[in-house]
């Protein structure tokens, strides 16, 4: 068989055909399929092929080992919010009146230091660098049931738009990231500061590419979490804040629209010294619905 | 728009929307299209995702300013062909009687160092690693005219199948390469030695990919050129040596039929001695056909 233009795909498709692994096999004949029709579709001049060559090796080069270039660039291409989307438990609808899991989204490359154990409402975040917050809720399952001792796992940016791993702000490690056990009603609390919107890392390849497409850099405000209790599906997700102006155009496609909440500004002194902030302070709700284990 | 399974492709191709460079906008919306087409279809888990994050990242950290460890991959996976392939002269009809332009093929990682210049007859290899070789062929266009003065750009691997620029041979830079200027009627000739099948370097992860693929990873036999002559499109192209074991199953896809030539083995020592080699030697006529410039 002849290397055409029309061949090209088969031909090298048939070259991974005795791969022992059949996974491995099915996975490497689809991304050469899928390679070869979009080469086909853009027709690169070889000059455009190299440009791709540098770019990629670019990335590959920028990661080190507190960067992840390609999951940034995977990231801004949509392709970890797809993954994610394909594995989470929250696309499945519920059955009858139960509430459908909380919905997954991306784990994105700030969760690189283990959260510190913390009580049930603990301060997250005793710099000052942000609005008083207050965060609650209930981890239950479908049908509404509380799931006691679910393990909450968060970590969040500060006031400014930066998490403590990102030395530019100074921040000791641990703050703005916790772990906490919920309740025997599966009710959870915490304080911590108003997480604002931030820019990714526009200093490398991928970051480049999203500012020459004419992108805007910026995640909208949200806290992350991880929840996960014994006989659940775990779930990693994000509450975004509503009234942040980058809502509408996250540059990773994390938000989902049941992910969104209000964060309610709450200028009331005796709301205030009952949950110890300061007014004016703000105040979310966010339960957690986690799917059964499967099987 | 929600991020869904179904939806993910066309969200993250409308951010793309307003980028500047039109090119570059065409080729971002389809590579995000058929990444997320191959993504829908393999399904990849959480695990095998961070793989391929693994994998793309290791194939970038081992560029080096001697080896490009992204072409490799590239030539493996076929896409280096099809690209060389889009942007040939070599696959258009020819017009009447006309012959057809010598076919391209792909570059190759070895054109490091800049070919000595050479006359015509030359000893391109004097290390005795290898059978003699006579090389001898005519430029012309496609009706068959001469083209006097083209220049000749030819590498290659010695007898034991290493290039000068891969150490481990020991071999003197420029052993094994040449310019050469074609004579008034087109022609060209040179001594050198046969060379020999290679493997690709399997020490990195796109080799690795081919060796767990089960796939051989090596490159039948050839002699490179480039040709360029005023006027012409040059073309970047192989001889393949047709009685090498490896001829149906070139690793990295760029044996095309049209490109075989039967390297004959001549024991005759009046022709040795025409030559200036001693017998047996081998011979192979490369005739090279140049396409007129377009517009």
């Amino acid at each position: 068989m002849d290397f055409t233009e029309e061949q090209s795909a088969d031909v090298a498709a048939a070259s991974f055909d005795n791969t022992a692994d059949p996974r491995l096999k099915e996975v490497m004949q689809s991304a050469v399929r899928h390679l070869h029709s979009f080469v086909r579709e853009v027709r690169p001049s070889t000059g455009e092929w190299e440009k791709a060559i540098e770019f990629l090796t670019a990335i590959g080069q920028a990661c080190t080992d507190t960067r992840q270039e390609f999951i940034l660039f995977s990231d801004t291409m949509g392709v970890s919010m797809l993954v994610e989307t394909i594995n989470g438990a929250g696309g499945e609808l519920p059955e009858g009146d139960a509430a459908r899991p909380t919905a997954p989204t991306v784990l994105g490359p700030f969760h690189l230091t283990q959260s510190p154990e913390h009580e049930l409402g603990d301060l997250l975040n005793t710099t000052g660098q942000g609005v008083p917050l207050v965060v609650e809720g209930r981890v239950t399952d479908p049908a509404g049931k509380a799931i006691p001792g679910a393990r909450l796992d968060t970590w969040q940016a500060d006031g400014k738009g930066y998490y403590d791993v990102q030395l530019e702000g100074g921040l000791p490690e641990g703050t703005g990231r916790g772990l906490f056990t919920a309740d025997d009603e599966g009710y959870y609390w915490y304080r911590s500061v108003l997480p604002r919107y931030y820019p990714i890392p526009v200093d490398g390849p991928a970051g480049d590419l999203v500012l020459r497409a004419g992108r805007e850099p910026y995640r909208p405000a949200h806290l992350h979490f991880i929840v996960e209790a014994e006989g659940y599906q775990p779930v990693t997700t994000h509450a975004f804040v509503s009234d942040c102006e980058y809502i509408e155009r996250d540059v990773v496609f994390a938000v989902k629209s049941s992910l969104i909440r209000d964060f309610v500004v709450v200028d009331d002194e005796a709301e205030a010294e009952r949950f110890g902030v300061s007014a004016p302070f703000r105040h979310v709700r966010f339960d957690v619905v986690l799917a059964p284990e499967e099987g």
